[in-house]
């Protein structure tokens, strides 16, 4: 007879207990298990190029000219049709991407490692805002940005690094939480504080004061410079939890952009999906619905590990971004300790007398009280090529929770 | 007759128009008006070295020390009571100093200027938590790190504002009220705001990567490093809306730990003072409410431009620094609401839902509520030479604000 408490507090004490220490940045195909020439990592479950969206292919064809695989779309796309290219999860490979989540073999990404429990996750490096290969976009501007960050900044970033011994992200995301992010689509704070930890020594390690004065320019500037990071964060705490027999509690929300998909610890690897929904947004200034993906990405895990949109009584600026009232912020929280096992012990939020934020989502309460996960994100245009339109709000489908607790019912036995 | 709401309006409308941007950084004796070889400014209003406090004192034998017109103790009383040096407050001179708010003639102090109204204000550099001279300590060891901040650190900051174009400090505060900052004894945020503005030039500005990395580490590691433009920002803000006819809102509030005193808009450089308060505390361990110097520094000037104390609801986390509950922080503001003219309208609060902070202390709506002005604040051993004993919470004196009535009805015939 499995003890379902027992088996869910052995995952979230381990998911907690979790303590990520960002420790460089190393190439993908270098550094991330099972990365190869051929292959492309992507958000959220596996999907194929036929039913991918919009914004996936233009990162996907994107990459593939960063690799030199390709010069524009059409020769991209007939390299992916005649097979040559493979697609799989970030999430097959420890990684976690932000919407498109696009890694391709050559790009630099962030090496984030556990340091109770010793497993790693990889993340590439955020490009800021705007028209971005995240969003879909793969112009040249877009192209040489990446190009940048990949070849200039990241081998300084991984110098300073080594050179400061690394940065607590849980620490650091501890103290961003009392300073109005929500640890997800605000990162303001934290991303000060990742500057912060790394500029007495980024002055060191780059080859001059101009590509130092840049590459501080561009990480301070980038109120989002951290959430790789703290989303290869998020994975090395989750995965610490997953595989624990009989447990229920989510290790994986993730959207590709076509489905939103589930893992649950107890479950094994098995992906549980739905359609990805539409994002209920404010949208930049010539954009509306039409123009909208359905939800995508691997950020989705800072709200499995406990922090962003159940996080969101600590930022309630954020409603500048995703519309609506301080109290709905609080409420959101609120709500969030209905469906998941206990209060993180790390991580506090001050507007409610520093209580712990709601953390391990229990597949049972989703469904039993009828609450779906609540998500804050960006949305991208639903072409290729295009970008960000705006921000919002969305639910996890009900039925992935449904389809795991009935497989859960048939694997154990209830 | 006298329309005293077209002049609060007036006086409160120059106040938040004000645009303070932190311009540069000089030597007291070249940039501060009236500053002379044989003069120390401080804190709070007129007080004779015989009513000193303990902390103000031994930041005074510190600054002869450092002026090297003293060696130490001894000589430097014998030198102050020969009547060599003469004793004037900060605010009789556009400056502004925190806890025992010492300028000496060669310190340096950052320069801030109203790009509204065309004023100036100054502030020292801030030096960090612990045994410091603005506490009152006056070791080797202070004075150490006083020297390299006035040699060192102070040139290449100058260099990077006048690169940089100078730091537009309100509009600085104002994303900072957006990340759990109050403006006053949080500043975390804003401090970190303030190292993103100036790294990127601090890299070029610096005589190599080694002094460059010391910089960034000193301005990174200080929570308040911020706190003294911050308060000569507020200090131009105040002055902007000083000397308007009939007026009864407050534009000083200071302490020099003797003391309590305001200046009032409509009743020109006059002040009204009362004994400083003692301060409810949190002590650091080891030091009790015997140790504590009252009530101390000039760093109220921020409640009286609208923000720190009146601005709680906007930092939550600061109960860690203050005690009390998140919705202790909250009351506080909305009591401010009861005794001041305005809401601001560059600062607002996210969990008011972007409400204005209370802005504009008026005298009258003070003695009629029977509602003090609240401060929060650090607080300095009693005695010379020891420094920080812990932080709190205190009101001002109401007689201040009854003398300040009594003093407005005989000008203007009430």
């Amino acid at each position: 007879m499995i003890d379902i408490e027992q088996a869910n507090r052995t995952t979230v004490e381990r998911m907690m207990e979790a303590r990520p220490v960002l420790i460089g940045v190393g190439r993908a195909r270098d550094v991330i298990p099972g990365m190869r020439d051929n292959l492309l990592l992507h958000a959220g479950p596996p999907v194929t190029w036929e039913r991918m969206a919009g914004p996936m292919k233009g990162a996907a064809v994107g990459s593939l000219i960063l690799e030199g695989k390709a010069q524009g779309w059409d020769d991209a796309e007939a390299l992916i049709k005649s097979g040559a290219i493979e697609f799989e999860p970030c999430h097959h490979h420890s990684a976690v991407g932000p919407m498109a989540g696009l890694i391709s073999p050559s790009m630099m990404v962030y090496i984030v490692e556990n340091q109770t429990q010793g497993n790693r996750a990889y993340s590439g490096i955020n490009e800021g805002r705007g028209k971005v290969l995240r969003m879909g976009a793969y112009s040249e501007e877009v192209l040489a940005r990446m190009r940048w960050l990949n070849d200039v900044l990241a081998p300084v970033v991984n110098d300073a690094l080594k050179l400061c011994g690394g940065i607590d992200i849980r620490s650091l995301l501890g103290q961003a939480l009392h300073m109005g992010d929500d640890g997800h689509n605000r990162l303001s704070a934290a991303s000060l504080l990742f500057l912060k930890s790394l500029d007495p020594y980024i002055v060191k390690t780059a080859p001059n004061p101009d590509v130092a004065s840049d590459i501080l320019r561009t990480l301070g500037d980038n109120a989002l410079a951290i959430l790789n990071p703290v989303m290869a964060a998020c994975k090395t705490m989750v995965d610490a939890g997953h595989n624990v027999e009989g447990s229920t509690i989510v290790t994986v929300m993730a959207r590709n952009g076509t489905d939103f998909g589930i893992r649950v610890s107890g479950l094994g690897d098995q992906w549980f999906t739905a359609p990805a929904g539409m994002v209920k947004a404010l949208y930049f200034p010539g954009f509306t619905e039409k123009d909208a993906n359905p939800d995508i990405g691997d950020s989705t895990i800072t709200e499995t590990a406990g922090i962003g949109g159940f996080a969101m009584a600590s930022a309630p600026a954020i409603v500048t971004f995703i519309g609506g009232h301080a109290k709905d912020a609080v409420n959101t929280t609120l709500d969030m300790y209905e469906i998941t096992y206990a209060e993180h012990k790390f991580f506090t939020m001050p507007p409610l007398d520093f209580r712990g934020t709601p953390t391990g989502i229990d597949i049972r309460k989703v469904v039993e009280k009828g609450i779906p996960p609540r998500v804050n994100t960006g949305v991208a245009h639903k072409d290729p090529g295009v970008g960000q339109v705006g921000a919002g709000v969305v639910s996890a489908p009900m039925k992935v929770f449904e389809d795991a607790l009935v497989a859960y019912a048939e694997k154990y036995g209830y």
